[in-house]
């Protein structure tokens, strides 16, 4: 097959590429990793990094999983396009996605991996990430208008996430950000988008056996 | 004027934008900040970073110096591209840039900001990722190819900041990579690139301050 994709499922990274293949249709070979052992391949196909998502098409790896997004977008330009046309929307579609990773993945990462301040230091970095990408939103029913597009990917599988962040950080996200939680309920109607995404439980589980080796537990 | 640039001499993000509007031949007006007290301009243009470089086009602002290098490449088309139009290319070129912002800013940070270990470590991750960068640029005069491209841009401008690397984590570059040391000289030849850098020395007294600030001189 000509695509296949290197991945876990609980990754909001690899999340992402899977919500970008379905979107425009393409068929793909999913292949679980295990990190604790991973394969040769994922250790062939990205020998910087070594981690998931690897999309692999005809033989040749994109790593970074914005990185394989904007591929996605450039070689399948046929349907469902992600990204704007227009170089300033792009740039600012682009901007709020690189704002996810550095702004809502690390700062939700803290809730559960860390303990009083730090801990608290993260839940709040957290949510004003979350009420800045919910002011960008506005009234829109998608961050790029009417249509789910490149920031709806990048932020959505986040989503996924958000049991294990309030569960941990004692809080609620819908008590934050309640347009943004009915944007997420908005994006999963979208089979594209609760075909990819991780069930929550899931997740919570795998938050709870980390939890467990760092001794939280 | 259409096209204002809100920078610092010595950013090295700064210098790619300043690099890639060169390249471009954009005439723009380069406003220089002062960090301490940054311009209310500066804060109403990037109010999420309220950082530098800040493109600003047509009263509308780029922010993120590498999406802002695309962002030139795609309104000013017609010359010198900087990104290939072929989406494998250009996802491996983004690829690499990207990994100029993590393993090449974040540990030169270290060389002069932190003694010890951390120091060692730093220095360590460093000069590993140089060597990576050489090894992709291998014998092609440019990252790209033959002409000056998307990751030159991204990391030339820290040959500015390699004085300061050296002498507080005292080690060479080129003793270690004299191959990417040959590509900087090969880079500076090119007016858009020499007028661009900062002059290392000013650079490197910079270092020196903030290092008397941090109680390490």
């Amino acid at each position: 097959m000509a695509v296949t994709l290197l991945d876990t499922r609980i990754s909001p990274f690899g999340m992402r590429v899977r919500i970008a293949l379905e979107e425009k249709g393409v068929k793909y070979e999913y292949r679980e990793e295990d990190l604790r052992s991973k394969s040769p391949m994922l250790l062939q196909m990205n020998p910087v990094y070594k981690k998931v998502p690897v999309l692999i098409h005809n033989g040749k790896s994109i790593c970074e999983s914005l990185i394989a997004v904007q591929y996605i977008d450039e070689v399948w330009n046929e349907n469902s396009p992600l990204l704007s046309s227009d170089p300033y929307q792009r740039a600012q579609s682009k901007f709020w996605a690189d704002f996810v990773d550095k702004k809502v993945y690390f700062p939700g990462r803290k809730t559960w991996t860390k303990q009083g301040q730090e801990l608290e230091a993260g839940k709040n970095e957290l949510i004003e990430s979350l009420k800045l990408l919910e002011g960008e939103l506005g009234d829109k029913p998608y961050f790029e208008g009417d249509k789910l597009g490149y920031v709806d990917v990048a932020l959505v599988p986040f989503y996924s996430w958000f049991q294990g962040y309030e569960t941990f950080g004692n809080f609620s996200i819908e008590d934050e950000c309640p347009k943004l939680i009915a944007w997420c309920k908005r994006c999963m109607q979208k089979e594209s988008v609760s075909k990819s995404l991780e069930d929550p439980q899931k997740v919570y589980d795998f938050v709870v056996e980390i939890r467990k080796k760092l001794g939280l537990e």
